[in-house]
């Protein structure tokens, strides 16, 4: 990998706003952004100190392109660990382009995605687990998976697992050198430390595997199959869901929910929510087509949602007895799938036709998704579903697919040095499982990597990252 | 205007990026924000210089919101002149929104539209003009519109108004100054120097209206007609027309191009393409419709291309009689609308049939938008409708329509005074037409303002800026 040039890219998000600011990273970044910049005061940026920030204007020639603030970070002490340059310029998306354009003229290169993190890790800057984590950390969108992936990019993780790694070396370094004396059969790794430091490694490791389920839903969100037709009040029940948590995000960005296929943050955890057209028994074909894209929406989802429209019952364009038939037969096909039943628009019944129906169907939830009534139980509902015990303590939650598969594979190995240790395995055969575990534990921090592996990691960063 | 408050939005598009930047201003922006920052090296913002840059994080009690850059500008060396930070902080939604609610509820204050840039107006850091340029520069698209509003945000538009503005105060005074020795009939002003400033200043106000039909253009664009039938390679003109100049574009933003309506930047200036549906004789009346749509749009264009494709002809899917039938039609119903008629597909057709179709049809020109061919002759066609003078020579150019109405009050103004110079109105009559004529210029720079009118003006701007 070559990363000896100097790196370009646009690192706000595209589009207009106040300001765009642009990076560039490398050894000759202050040179070369000195050359298109003429400051107010006239001073060079590579005599200003580091984190200093300087007002001028990007010149191309004759050409002034935008008057800007330019923020100089010098080696070592910068995000990639290079010469780094920021320029904060005005954000059209106009001034954006020509302003990078003009340094891919003088020599710079546009940063591939990911490439500023990726240097700062080849830099030491970050391990590559701290590494990933800020592409997490770009990517959260709820409480919960934002702190994961702070807890992970300050070093959590990585300094739990650099730990164990560390520990494991000196025994696995104690066995290897039992087999420079081979002849002498003498053992300077204590069997009985190492067995209890094996122990406690298994232990770490079957926590942080375990930990992986709660942390896969917390990164990607609970999906959630809402069953109902259409006018029962799905949407409103979901804005109901969403009003207080919403109310920044609106004054931002003027966003309005149309569509109920969504994920919503409740209780710092995200719900993505599954819009099913519900499985009213008939004989149309088209319908039936639709039942069964409904079950297959209830396959994908971890917890079902059954919602009707009290209102309409007693309206007589339904029945109880026709929504328990519907729900028995949502019970028979998915028996082991968590499933909430919901009484929407109890607002507009009566006492009686409530007692009625609390008392015709069981575990049912009564909710005014208009008043408001009943949806903040269905909030603790919703989260009683998911363990967020681990969460609260501030315990190490693995959420990355590649960590889940290295402790996976470190987890068997360390097993087979287990198995080893009470076989009385020789020295020599032990050394290799542990180098292989070490191995294992390596890949998580990059002290294991290949540029395959780099390659993968950071392709799925955005770029200016 | 309440603006002693500390103001708070983010600066940086709204969406996902690998950074964002969310601003503060106003007194307490400095004090507020150490409140919420624990620097990496323990240091206190309030105690470091302006312009400096300092790595740490955003903490609200015990949680740790993000890992951030935090940038300090002191009062009055910031942009809006008050005490400024900028915190540069990851680039998720979910963060954004987080430090701007943990502002909110320490007891910043929502920024409104243009806020931070209406308070460099009222500190004085900018005048009305170049603040408003400010806006115009976010939003140019091109390098004409670029290079006006960079000449109006760097003072050379007020500059001039200003010049002029105070020869005249001058000359006011000194009338009025006569009016105070009205009895022993001086005159202070000497009525040729006079009558010279009012020749030059109307030399002056005339051109710049005049600048603004060239600069209404090129601010929003000239729009285009693009007349012809589906599939006759309508879209394939407008990608190679684009061709060179978004190479980058599509770098950054990974845009393509789907639709025909749309602004493209040749030779620097924005033409704004509206397709139509083409105007083929038909009995169809859903057709027909069509047609009457077709020339609502001609209509609203400047400039119309007729776009046929050579190919078919001589398929015999149509016929050069037929298409100079259609551009008959058009020549007489805009007869004073410059109309570009182009041959697409040309590589597709034999040189004899190339004869028949230049030899059948008036000015036709020949393009082929797959192979490149007759693309730029067709954009220097393009520009020749503009007249790009006054932008090469880089003569003060008028895009403001506010600007615009107070020149032409100006005039109004400055005509008066002059006709009572010439017929010699008394002093006091001629006072009150100067000064009538300062107060548009003043409405153009700032010095007069209401706080409606500043309303308006940054109510346009977005938020951050």
């Amino acid at each position: 990998m070559i990363h000896n040039d100097t790196i370009v890219a646009l690192a706000t998000p595209f589009g207009a706003g106040a300001i765009a600011v642009i990076r560039l990273s490398g050894k000759e970044a202050i040179v070369m952004a000195d050359k298109q910049f003429k400051s107010v005061s006239g001073k060079q940026l590579s005599k200003q100190p580091t984190h200093t920030i300087h007002l001028g204007h990007i010149i191309d020639g004759d050409r002034t392109l935008d008057e800007v603030l330019v923020s100089v970070f010098k080696d070592p002490n910068s995000y990639t660990g290079e010469n780094v340059v920021e320029i904060s310029c005005h954000g059209s998306n106009y001034i954006q382009q020509e302003i990078i354009q003009l340094f891919l003229r003088k020599g710079c290169r546009m940063a591939s995605a990911g490439e500023f993190t990726l240097r700062a890790f080849l830099n030491g800057k970050l391990d590559l687990s701290q590494a990933e984590a800020v592409a997490d950390l770009i990517a959260s969108d709820n409480e919960a998976s934002h702190q994961i992936a702070m807890q992970q990019m300050r070093g959590g993780f990585s300094s739990e697992i650099a730990k164990l790694r560390e520990e494991l070396l000196n025994f696995a370094s104690l066995i290897e050198l039992e087999l420079d004396f081979a002849e002498e059969d003498v053992e300077f790794a204590d069997r009985t430390q190492f067995k209890d430091l094996i122990d406690r490694i298994m232990l770490v490791l079957k926590r942080l595997i375990d930990s992986f389920a709660v942390g896969n839903v917390i990164k990607n969100g609970i999906p959630v199959a809402i069953v109902g037709e259409p006018n029962v009040g799905k949407s409103t029940l979901l804005n109901a869901l969403l009003n207080e948590e919403r109310a920044i995000v609106s004054d931002i960005a003027g966003t309005t929910r149309d569509t109920i296929e969504d994920e919503i943050s409740i209780g710092g955890i995200g719900f993505r929510f599954i819009d099913t057209a519900g499985i009213r028994d008939t004989k149309d074909v088209v319908e039936s087509i639709g039942i069964k894209r409904t079950f297959e929406k209830i396959e994908q989802a971890q917890v079902v949602i059954y919602l009707f429209d009290a209102e309409s019952i007693f309206a007589h364009k339904s029945s109880v007895e026709a929504i328990s038939v519907e729900i028995e037969k949502i019970k028979n096909q998915y028996p082991q799938k968590p499933l909430v039943v919901i009484a929407n628009k109890i607002d507009a019944i009566s006492e009686k036709e409530l007692r009625e129906l609390t008392m015709g169907i069981q575990d049912i939830k009564l909710l005014s998704a208009k008043t408001g009534k009943g949806v903040e139980a269905l909030k603790n509902t919703l989260l009683s579903f998911v363990n967020t015990g681990a969460l609260k303590n501030n315990d190490t939650i693995v959420t990355n697919t590649r960590h889940y598969d290295a402790l996976l594979k470190a987890l068997e190995e360390v097993s087979k040095v287990k198995d080893g240790l009470e076989t009385g395995l020789s020295g020599d055969l032990l050394a290799i499982d542990i180098r292989q575990a070490l191995y294992h534990f390596g890949e998580i921090t990059g002290e294991i990597s290949s540029d395959d592996l780099l390659g993968n990691i950071f392709a799925n960063f955005c770029i200016g990252k």
